[in-house]
């Protein structure tokens, strides 16, 4: 299959037909005119069933992640950018520089070209940004009603530098606990454009790839542990990470960074922002000789202009526990996030 | 979090609940409970964001595929096993030793946690049968009527031994084409145990991975180019591989194994099976003079007990056509599927 010339813009009445997804002409038109000039790289236009490369370095990073984000479109953000973006910090999490990325798409028959255009469109940027390259995919389209609209699957593969070693066993008693951004954006961005929820906010989602800011980091200070706190928001993730760790953690409150609004949303919802999902946000583990620098060096990128500490590893080989120094002198234990707040967060 | 006991069998009762994906508590349980034990492994044991492993190798592969095959259990398998062979395959086609796999899933609020539990089992036996490692994963779950029942994603990454060059440039004039199995198997089997077609047959999927086969044949015979002719079925993929090296084929109508179930239900309902969908079969493409020794080699796994030559390639450098030398001693042109003969077969 040659790639040809990309008849944009699609017209918004040219809809995903069930035999886009078939493996047939209309399948190979569809990778031919969109993704293949949209993703464009030595790798992928190879065109096999897989992609093909070198690789000389020593320790890698592998992961996966499905996105199905409803609204699909939202206020800073759509689910192509989320989709590149959340796998590219899941990479950074493991200590990898991300490398490459593969995109499957599951369409529902009846979807709007234009939007897919735009979709695809936003991942491209997304991916340049970042600085990887999606190289291989794969297109399954199923009927009208049996998925809402559009799912994406982005795994992705990424190099560790030998000198970086990221593990929940690395964290210390003392260590100080940063995070790289105001929290809840994402989650109260989603809620507030649910269209059903007549809310309204100016809440933008925070998805942004972390992987420049965080390698830049990573030369200048030595990083315990970092996670990114997405589903289940801040209070899952630390929980998991204090059971794992077997860490006790305390935050401060008055150091939590939420923004007005998402502060506004929460109390006028009965939320606890703890609890609301972010996409671009990075709770990052350090010495605490190393504290101040860390929040100096992320500040230097716009994704980490928010950075600040939030807490710190109180002890260590105890029954993993986080608790919470309150704004009025008390303490309260968090716990991980029981039932579902808010599906389909991402 | 620690891995629990598997609390096996779940109820057929036990439904799964939107919590379930919320990436708290639910969450946390149903991947101890369920994932964990299935696929343990140290890499996946881990537990962290993503998989880190050593990589030594020169060259990988790397593959995606997203399965939505309605039923998700038919006669033979089930999207599980599919979803595992699936990638292996695409991996085994790009001359690699599938090494790890990653698998994400997509759930239906509602879906019982019996049959999800029977995937995973399935999924389980199949990566140890093909010999790889499921490495790391994702659990999504959708409000109920937004996906049917569920959707898997794998990805895969393998090493391709530095003697293994599959690539269509290497198609010559004068290759013998082998097919290792029956054709139209897996497409029939699905058509058939769709409920609402009331028509029954006693074909079962072929659906299996081949990398141990294709691994032993690698050893002995110089493989020009390898595909697994899935959806679109063996027209489809012939298309492909003739236009992205620009030769013609040649099919021989007598040679094509196609099985008696198979043909009375083509027959019966004005199909050809040529464009059903196969999952567990290769199309080789060897120098004439090894044409022979890879029937006999493929012979010797039961997966290739059906295995014979098909044709040939008669032209290099032209146009790609794939022409079908007929019973009746005629001549006719094989394209590509138009439209979409069956939805969702994979």
């Amino acid at each position: 299959m040659k790639t040809k010339q990309c008849p944009l813009p699609y017209n918004p009445k040219d809809l995903i037909q069930l035999a886009h997804g078939g493996g047939g002409k209309l399948t190979h038109e569809l990778i031919s005119t969109m993704f293949y000039p949209a993703f464009s790289n030595p790798i992928l236009n190879e065109q096999h069933d897989g992609a093909i490369f070198d690789c000389k370095e020593g320790r890698m990073a592998y992961t996966t992640d499905s996105f199905v984000v409803d609204p699909i479109f939202f206020n800073g953000g759509d689910i192509g950018d989320l989709a590149v973006n959340g796998t590219v910090n899941d990479l950074t999490c493991c200590g990898a520089t991300p490398l490459f990325l593969t995109a499957a798409f599951i369409i529902e028959e009846g979807f709007p070209m234009s939007d897919l255009q735009r979709i695809v469109e936003s991942m491209k940027k997304a991916s340049q940004k970042a600085g990887v390259a999606i190289v291989t995919g794969d297109t399954k389209v199923v009927d009208k009603g049996k998925c809402d609209k559009i799912f994406i699957n982005t795994s992705g593969i990424g190099i560790i530098d030998p000198n970086i070693h990221i593990h929940s066993d690395r964290i210390e008693e003392g260590d100080s606990i940063i995070i790289s951004g105001k929290i809840g954006q994402h989650g109260i961005c989603i809620l507030s454009t649910r269209e059903s929820l007549g809310f309204e906010t100016d809440v933008a989602s925070d998805t942004a790839s972390l992987n420049h800011m965080i390698q830049s980091l990573s030369e200048s200070v030595p990083i315990h542990f970092m996670r990114d706190p997405t589903r289940g928001g801040l209070s899952s993730t630390l929980n998991e990470i204090a059971d794992s760790a077997s860490v006790r953690i305390e935050l401060d409150e008055e150091s939590l960074p939420i923004g007005e609004s998402v502060l506004s949303a929460c109390e006028l919802l009965g939320l606890d922002p703890l609890y609301i999902a972010n996409e671009g946000l990075m709770l990052i583990f350090v010495p605490k000789k190393h504290a101040e620098k860390t929040v100096e060096l992320l500040k230097q990128f716009p994704e980490g202009k928010d950075a600040c500490i939030i807490g710190k590893v109180t002890a260590k080989n105890t029954d993993g526990a986080v608790l919470l120094n309150t704004l009025y002198g008390g303490q309260r234990i968090i716990e991980m996030l029981r039932g579902e707040q808010l599906p389909r967060i991402c």
